[in-house]
């Protein structure tokens, strides 16, 4: 695949691509709720949860709301699930803050950490999450992993897929967009990359979303390359 | 010094703090010129060229030209010095960029590695500088500086020492600016960082500005702590 020759830099998506979020959330939700009198479930939660993440971004996206922060969204779809589900009565502000905050520390898949310090050798390795700054660098330094560089959305108020949050990371990369290659776990993350003119890589995370729910496949979107982990995919860009 | 102990995030200049500029772009001069039959005088010609640094980054902060980055302002003070010292004649538009570029690959002082690494043991260590954010992922890649994330003054269009550049930092580290340490090895931006409400730590690097003239001095300003190495002020930090 020659055109991966011309790649000088990686954006790697952060939150099913590079973490397990959702394995940590139900972890951290769990320790919070351990104390409480509660039929909880904290799958069933963070799957409504996470749910409501891509219609409220898109929201903001398509200028039907103003810009607000991941913490913002991810605040205001949690009270509306603890609703739904009947929790709301058992969970302070404090509480929910703290829910919140389980977003910033995530366990890495197994091969996150070798993989990007693989593709690092070569490459500038850059985080483009639609996570906050101040979120995606604690989450990066608790998790250890190897980033050269930080770029979140919320620079440029626009969150992925939007074309404008990718164009602004090949701007502030000063590279043609041909010239970075998206990695994600997701179809609307290749998709989004594509559209702004970046080339991509699909990398398969079949266990993101638990196992009751299938996770996004590849075969659904259209990318420059696969793989199944991040040591694969630096395999992959070093054969060319 | 109590207030130390309540740091959380330390921001870290570049230019001069953690690199040595003045040896790095020295060496690239001399490898561009010395095919030429030119009497070049690299030292003379980086004073002068750092020298306009300062002067363009107010009248940008004052508002009196609109935003430009780094390389650019390089690109003019560059041209300028050139027909100052009578060389505008030996360099074309190429070698002027690559002298731009001279500034994208420069040689850390012996403690930045060891000592930026221990700092982030307990700290979220950031990289803060007024290089573009393009230029600052290349030269702390290629320099190995193991920074937790790097946050360039280009993303708010004012530049260090400017008030705008620190808030703007502590506004994406999510922290008020107290819980913030600035630290940098020039008056200007320990003053600018104090007057944004962060803590300051003046680190000493008295080769900065070559052996004929004077580095500045930490007691030409006032700051929360001062160090002669990086190494010297993590001690410095742990022992509070």
């Amino acid at each position: 695949v020659s055109v991966l020759r011309e790649i000088e830099a990686i954006t790697v998506d952060i939150f099913g691509t590079t973490v397990d979020w959702r394995t940590g959330v139900i972890d951290a939700l769990n320790r919070l709720s351990a104390k409480k009198d509660l039929p909880f479930d904290a799958g069933a939660l963070v799957d409504a949860w996470r749910e409501r993440y891509l219609p409220a971004v898109a929201q903001i996206n398509d200028g039907e709301r103003e810009w607000a922060n991941l913490d913002t969204i991810h605040g205001e779809a949690l009270s509306e699930c603890l609703d739904v589900f009947g929790y709301s009565a058992y969970f302070d502000a404090a509480e929910r803050a703290e829910m919140v905050r389980a977003w910033y520390v995530l366990p890495p898949w197994r091969d996150s950490l070798d993989g990007l310090r693989k593709l690092r050798e070569n490459h500038l390795v850059v985080a483009l999450s639609n996570g906050s700054f101040a979120l995606l660098a604690r989450l990066i330094k608790t998790a250890g992993l190897p980033f050269d560089a930080i770029i979140s959305a919320e620079n440029v108020h626009a969150y992925k897929p939007d074309v404008r949050a990718y164009r602004h990371a090949a701007r502030l990369l000063d590279l043609p967009p041909e010239r970075i290659l998206m990695v994600a776990a997701h179809t609307w993350d290749i998709d989004g990359a594509r559209a702004a003119g970046l080339r991509t890589a699909f990398v398969e995370r079949p266990d993101e979303k638990g196992p009751a729910r299938a996770a996004d496949r590849a075969e659904d979107t259209v990318s420059d390359l696969t793989a199944t982990s991040f040591t694969e995919l630096a395999d992959a860009l070093v054969r060319g």
